[in-house]
C-alpha cells in the first residue's frame, strides 16, 4: 500500500476524528473555556497514543497545557523533527454571524465547517494520519525520522507561556528541523510554502474619566470626554501615508530588498479575488506598498475592538465614564516586541487630556516575527515533499499571522520549516471558518513524504 | 390652614405616592419597557383624578402617551396656565453603578433615591400637591387660575411625536403661560429660575468595512479598517479650539452678550465643586469661554457611546467589520436642528473612506433650544412665588440640558417659565439619581403661590 492510498482510505475515521476534537470549545482567550482547553488537550493525548505515538504527554504551561509526543526512529543515526502546532481555538458565538454552530463542526461535501477546523486542530491532526500512512507504505514499526509533537494550548491567548515552557524542555525537544503545521497555501490550486511570519504584540488601552456616566446636558462639553479622547488617540495611531504614528515604532525594520519584492510580484495575485475573500470593497493601507507586502512584510496597527458609554438600544445622553479599545501590532524580522511595547506605552502617555486617567496593558510579551531560509536543506526537502504530494510546482509566500515560531527556532537553534495547508479564505478568527478535507489529505501525504526524505538524507547539514 | 402647613402636614403622603410611580421603569428609549410607560400614565391618570382634577386623560402620541389634566378657575375670565412635565425616565441598571435597584426607591432622611425622582416624576407631582395646597388654604373649590397639565411620556427618547402632539390638541392646550417643571435650581442654598434651555439632535453612525470580521494577520493592514475610520471621523468632529468642526454647524449662533456674561459671572459658581459633582478632575471645553457658558449657551457634540469589533475578555486580532457611535448634539437658540442634521450628514459623508459603508440615523426631528424674556410679567410672578415659597431671592440660570420646550411656546404661542427645584447634583441620567423631598415641597409650595399670583393679576399683558 502506498502513502496516497492509505491516506485516502482513511479518509472518513480522520474526518470523524477532527469533528470530534474541533467540537471542544476549547478558548484559550476566555477563562469561561478553560476547562474545554484542558478537555482538547486530553483528546489529542488520547488520539495520538492510539495513532501508535510510544510516548504522550501532557505539559503543563503555567497556563493552558501543551501536549507533547515522540515516536523514535528505528535507527538512533536519523534526523529528529519537531513538529508545532496548537490545539486552542479563536472565540466564536452564533452571534459573530455564524452560519452553523461553530463547535457542532458540520461536513458539507469536500469541506469541513467549524471553529478550529482550519486554524490549527485540522493541520496537527493530519500530522498523525501521515506517520501511520509511512509506516504502512514501508511497512516499518517506526518512522524514517523520530517525530516530536508539540502542541500548545494557548497560541490565540500569544502563548504568554510558550517561550518558558520551551527553555524548560529544551533538551526533550531538540530537534534539526522544526516543522509548522499552522499557516495557509497560496491556493488550493497552487500549493506554496509559507518562508516568514509577521510578528504581534496586542494591549488594551483604557481612559477614565467622570466616576459615573454623567448627564450630557448638565456636564457635556465642559469635562473631558473619554469617549473623544479614545477617538483622537486612535485616529493619532496612523498617519496621512497610513504608517504607523508611534515614534520609534519601525525601530529595526529592514526594508523590503528589491529581490523580495520581485518575488512577490511574480505570484499570481488577483486583488479582486482577494477582496471577495476579505468581504472588502476596497483595498488600503501603507502608501508606497502593495497588498500582499502589507499584509507580509509591513508591521501595522489594528483596532480589533473599541466600546465606551451607551451601546444599548435608543439614546442616552451622556459623558461616558470611560473609553476602550484593544489595539494589536503586527511586527516584522528586526523589531522587538518589548520595545513596540514601551513606545505605544509613550504615544499614549503623551497624548491623555488632562482629567483622564489610562492605563495601557499589554496581552503579554509578544511575538516575534519569522523567516526561513529558502535555500537551507530543511526547506529544499519540505518543498520537494509538498510538490510530490500535490503533483506540481509549491511556491514560496509569506504569512500575515503570528504564532510563537520566533521562539521556537531562537531556542532549539533548529531551522524552521512550513508545512501546511490552510487557505486564506478559511475564514480563520472569522465566522464560520472551515477546512479543505482533500488539502488536510495532501498535508497528510507531504508529512509522510517529508520524513521519508529526511531520513534518507541523514542528519541535515545545518 | 395655610399653603405650607398643608404641604408639610402631606409630605409622607406624597412621598409614598412618589415611591410607587418611581417604581414603574418607564424606559420610553427601551421597546421593552413601552408595556411600563403605559402603565406609568394609567398611574398618573389615576393619581390627578384622586387628588380632583375634573378632567384627566390619557393622550396617545403615535408612539408612548402622555397624560392630560384640566381643573378649571371657579372665574371663567380667571388666566389658564398649562404646566409640562414628563412621566418617562433614562434607562437604569444596577450594573451600570447603582447602590441600589434603580427602579425600587428609597427613602434614606429627606433623599428619595431612585430612577426618575428628579427627572421629572418628582417635579411632576408636586403640581397635585400644590394645587390642593391652594385650595386648602383657600377654601375655594377651585384653583384661582385654570390649571393644565400635560405630561409627555418620550421626553427621554427625544419627543418625536411631541410637536404633533400639540398641534393636534392645540385648542385644549390653550393657554396664557405654559410652566416647565423639568429642569434644576443653582443649588439648596440658592434656589434659582432657569431662563432657557438648549436643543438637542442626535444620531447613530454607522461604518460597515469587511463582511465578517476578518483576521488581522491576513487582512489587516490591506483593507479599511471601520473602527479605525470612526475614530478618525469621531476626532475630527471638534477642532483644537475645542469648537465642533462640522461646517455649517454654527450658522445662526448669536454670539453671548456681554450683559449676559456678566450675569453669569455673578454666579457664585465654585468650579472645584461643580467638578466634584460631575466626579470629574478636570474642566475642559470650548476655548474662551468659561464652564458655565459652556454648558449653558454653547452647543456641542458630545460622544455618548461607540463600539465596534471585539469587546469580550481576552484578544481577538480581527478587522472588524463595522463600528457604531452615539453622537449628540446640544443646540443653542438660533440654531435649527434639521440644518445640524443636515450638516451632520454631509461632514461624514465627506470623511468615510473608500470601501466602507456609512449609515447616518437620527433619533428624531430634533430639539430646539428655548429661552424666555426674563423682564416679562410671566417670570416675574414665577420669581416672586419662589422667593416666597424660599424666603430668599431667586436668581436666573439657564439649563444645559434639552426638552421640548420650544415647540410648546411656539405652537401654543405663550410665554415659557421654568418652575423647577431639581439640583445638578441628584444624578440624572446617572447611576444613583436621587431627589431632595424638602425642595420637591418647596416647588409644591410655589406653584400654590404662583396660582394665586397669576388669578389676582388677571391675564397677562403677553
Amino acid at each position: 500500500m502506498d502513502v496516497r492510498r492509505y491516506v485516502e482510505e482513511h479518509r472518513d475515521e480522520f474526518v470523524a476524528a477532527l469533528k470530534e476534537w474541533a467540537a471542544i470549545p476549547s478558548v484559550s482567550a476566555d477563562p469561561g473555556h478553560h476547562g474545554d482547553v484542558r478537555k482538547s488537550a486530553g483528546w489529542l493525548r488520547d488520539h495520538l497514543a492510539a495513532a501508535g505515538f510510544p510516548t504522550v504527554e501532557i505539559w503543563e504551561s503555567g497556563g493552558m497545557p501543551a501536549v507533547f509526543a515522540e515516536w523514535p526512529a528505528a535507527d538512533p543515526g536519523a534526523p529528529t523533527v519537531l513538529v508545532y502546532g496548537h490545539h486552542d481555538v479563536q472565540p466564536a458565538r452564533v452571534a459573530d454571524g455564524w452560519d452553523t454552530e461553530p463547535f457542532v463542526p458540520e461536513e458539507r461535501g469536500d469541506r469541513l465547517i467549524g471553529r478550529g477546523t482550519s486554524d490549527d486542530k485540522g493541520q496537527v491532526l493530519f500530522h498523525a494520519l501521515g506517520v501511520r500512512a509511512g509506516l504502512a507504505a514501508s511497512g516499518a514499526d517506526a518512522p524514517p525520522v523520530t517525530v516530536r509533537m508539540l502542541v500548545e494550548g494557548e497560541e490565540e491567548s500569544g502563548s504568554p507561556n510558550f517561550a518558558d515552557l520551551l527553555e524548560r524542555n529544551r533538551d526533550r525537544l531538540a530537534c534539526d528541523v522544526v516543522v509548522i503545521s499552522d499557516t495557509t497555501m497560496w491556493s488550493a490550486d497552487v500549493p506554496s510554502m509559507c518562508v516568514g511570519m509577521r510578528g504581534l504584540t496586542d494591549c488594551e488601552i483604557v481612559l477614565t474619566g467622570p466616576e459615573t456616566d454623567v448627564h450630557s446636558g448638565s456636564f457635556g462639553g465642559a469635562v473631558p470626554n473619554p469617549a473623544r479622547a479614545m477617538a483622537d488617540l486612535l485616529s493619532a495611531l496612523h498617519d496621512g501615508d497610513g504608517r504607523v504614528a508611534v515614534p520609534g515604532f519601525y525601530d529595526g525594520v529592514a526594508e523590503i530588498s528589491a529581490e523580495e519584492r520581485d518575488l512577490i510580484a511574480r505570484l499570481p495575485f488577483d486583488e479582486a479575488e482577494w477582496l471577495a475573500t476579505a468581504g472588502s470593497s476596497a483595498a488600503s493601507g501603507e502608501a508606497g506598498y502593495s497588498t500582499l507586502e502589507r499584509i507580509w512584510v509591513r508591521p501595522t496597527a489594528e483596532i480589533n475592538g473599541m466600546w465606551s458609554g451607551h451601546t444599548g438600544a435608543g439614546t442616552k445622553t451622556i459623558v461616558p465614564h470611560s473609553a476602550h479599545a484593544k489595539v494589536s501590532f503586527r511586527l516584522v524580522p528586526g523589531q522587538e516586541p518589548a520595545h513596540v511595547q514601551e513606545r505605544v506605552r509613550a504615544f499614549v502617555a503623551e497624548r491623555v487630556p488632562a482629567g483622564l486617567g489610562v492605563r495601557v496593558e499589554f496581552g503579554g510579551p509578544g511575538v516575534r516575527a519569522c523567516a526561513s531560509d529558502i535555500a537551507s536543506p530543511a526547506v529544499r526537502a519540505a518543498r520537494s515533499a509538498m510538490e510530490r504530494a500535490f503533483g506540481t510546482e509549491v511556491l514560496f509566500t509569506r504569512e500575515g499571522g503570528s504564532g510563537p515560531e520566533a521562539d521556537i527556532a531562537d531556542v532549539l537553534g533548529a531551522p524552521l520549516v512550513f508545512v501546511a495547508v490552510g487557505l486564506d479564505d478559511d475564514r480563520i478568527h472569522a465566522p464560520n471558518e472551515k477546512v479543505e478535507i482533500p488539502l488536510l489529505l495532501k498535508g497528510a501525504e507531504s508529512a509522510a513524504y517529508l520524513w521519508e526524505r529526511l531520513g534518507s538524507q541523514g542528519p541535515p547539514a545545518g
